[in-house]
């Protein structure tokens, strides 16, 4: 049963939304393209976040990274975007998005963006 | 002589309680079942927790984690379930559970959760 | 779709059978049963084989090490009895499993079987 | 200046013919498609040869590489084949290709094929 | 010359009091008994300290270690006990004891714990 | 239920007496006592062997090593020691036993004593 | 087609300047010559920043660490150095420069040096 | 050209003296004698300084730590008597060294002492 | 006192010529240039070898290696010009060199070539 | 009780002559002075032999190794002597002795000497 690749991102309802816990992805299998020489571009994507009224359902998250396989796209652009996108899906309290990118011109780049929910007033 | 599955935690008395010191707890054999597919997973359970008045009993620690294997649970809520039931058997000044579940469709998951007791007023 | 533990192994053809080449497996999440105290046990197994006329499915070789996870067996028997169900399963030129238990009673344990097809006069 | 994917390998003379000496490749960013879910597959892929002639230019390599991103293959018929298209292009005296496949179903595969050039009567 | 185990732990004028500096020291030769099985339990102690007017010993130190290897103790009274001694012969303005205890059922067990000397009005 | 130390190995009917297969055992916590200075030695027992008609029973290998606790040996002479006894219990067609020494004078030793047995005229 | 080392330092906009995010660069390829020895000196350069308005641009990183190779110069002082002219280029918030420089004379020299801009008022 | 072991330390002017920035050695060869026992000890030395107006000059630590080959001291006495000594060499705004002492008796012992500049008042 | 790269290979009379016992060099400061790009490349050199008169004086290699960063040359034809170079010079009984390059094109190539010297008719 | 250096290195009876065993002992801490520039050398010593009728001792192993503290010494000619004086003190069946160097001038050296005892005829 072959599935899509897709940006939609599915939620579950957070089975403890009263504690502030936090949940860690390792996705060492993100693949774009680089938008200058049209090669293939090889990442880890590392999520890390503190879920408030949902978490993020892991089949959705593998197609939502599948889907950048063709998308010509930088290394720093990216990683913000799946950040946003992340963001707007789950409204989590707190989350970070690393991306961990394969060496180019005998240089490794690692990029590190972090997201922090507004503080309510009570 | 064949020993049996069981929820009940035990505990014994805290060797020196007037002290806070931390107990850290590695169980590489923890194992359920996912409940949308039935097939079983795996993960390593860490505790760490600064104990009050009791501790928590090893051999019962080893019966709780088996009493999982045949059980469907979703990562985030089992590892904060765990977390529930150490803190109703022990009452601990603090505790931290870590759930690291092996991959599953390309992804890695880790969950962490923590418990901090009331302040006391004096 | 839940799928169900089974020791049915499916083949398919092998796409290069006129080379001699290896194929090796590693499947981390074995668990079985101790026959003496029916508590689980946990070990990786490795499989490197020949192939001849066919190869192992691989979703197949999962359902079978599923259906181990209730069944009580000692550490030397279960290895070669592996090593049995896949050679008569792939008829290979050569087969090799390893068991890599879990440290009991302060004691790691690891079995290694080998089968080699006769030779065939010309 | 981007370039595209592409089967055909380029050679270069071998420097130093008269001696039998081993080249090893690692190319670690190896990306196809599995043929019956359509899903991403990623692999390393390491080649060792003793070169006869001529030598195996880097650069097309790459591009071969490249070749197989949007391809459905099976990974015991695809290290078959990247040896067979090696061999084709290079004549070398010795050569064997490992394709490290990442896990699936919680699985590691290894393939290890070898071709070894017929001996020549002098 | 044989020596005999011993508790009695000897000190040596600390050469740079009017300094605060830490000292760690690694003992991975602690062996003990576990009370409910008479069966060795075996330990790496880990002791870090500031010291106020006296230096540990090293020799007593391990005579001090050697004392255990026929007492039946728990983990988490032996890592105290030992704080406890070392506190009142060293009178240190600072230490830690670390007790990394070998797996036993399957569960590796860490205990942590210090000392803090009381703060000193001028 | 306190066990007790014991040179008596038991075995127990080797499952697949008909195929020569290895079994590899790691043994951590051997402890002895340095016949010179009566202070404790620590060492990691590596066993390994293919089985005749019987393997060893891991709970007798377990208070076997044990019985060494109190008694004074010199590295060379406990590994050659556990060889032969090993031998005279389980009758193997192979066996090789390790003794990896903690350092003692910032010297580390290892010995290795290997039994074949000898070949059978048919 | 052959490029040259340059000092001249390439910027692109940042894709994302209303968020504090962070670039970790690390470049194994950096030498110069000893200016005592006039010797190659070898060593690994790490770069960590936070961009305001516009990151650097890798292609010309590479370039301008490629215009070092003739220069003869200290370790604390081109660590400095290159600090100085990333912040020249970029004006980011916050950078850290690391030269993890090769054993010379038996040691092994590390130098880290930071710029942090100055706060804005509103 | 054979040099001399010697206690004296060269400096040379600080590149950047306006930034705060760091400088880590690590030294793997220092050797010494037990006061007791006249056998030499070893022991890797770590130093971390920031630098007011001058720098260390690599050279002469080199022959610094030569000087204690011949000379009987304990490991805390000469940890601490190093940092007094290139304190007084370069004034520098802080400094940290690490004397990491190969195993004794056992016990593995590291050593850790600091020195923080007096505040200036402007 | 600087010194210049140079192609002579010193040597010094073999103080053991009546055994054949092996030299192994591990050198990781190699670099030279891309033919094709003129851009710095980098390698670790390894040499095994068997002497028979004479060994290779360590800083003649020193100065050996150097004299290649400004020289344009590939991977397999650099690595089998040090093995006739340093065979030339030192005329050994056996002499191995590995080539070990950095990453290219997300390639990782390495290069092993030896040499054996004639068999002697006595 | 302090001791000396000494080149007389002592020796016990072989517990176990009529078995072929292998002892290697491993010493991180030679040490001895290169006569070229007075300067002092690290090494690590491995030693692997088959015993005949004797076996070496630890500590006499230990002052011998003292004993070059002071001697200057070239890499091949001590890992040589060092064989030819076990050898001469226990007259093994066979014995290997490794010198691994510490890194001079860039260059890492390893020297590799072996001896075989001649055959003896029945």
């Amino acid at each position: 049963m072959p599935s899509q690749p897709s940006r939609h991102l599915e939620v579950v309802p957070n089975p403890k939304p009263e504690r502030d816990y936090r949940i860690e992805l390792t996705i060492p299998e993100f693949s774009c393209v680089c938008p200058k020489t049209g090669q293939p571009d090889f990442a880890t994507i590392r999520v890390e976040y503190i879920p408030d009224q949902v978490i993020l359902e892991l089949k959705s998250i593998k197609l939502y990274i599948w889907s950048y396989r063709d998308v010509g796209t930088f290394h720093e652009a990216v990683t913000n975007q799946i950040l946003d996108d992340f963001v707007a899906a789950a409204a989590p309290r707190y989350m970070q998005v690393v991306g961990d990118f394969n060496v180019r011109g005998g240089i490794h780049t690692l990029v590190t963006a972090e997201y922090q929910a507004p503080a309510v007033v009570a």
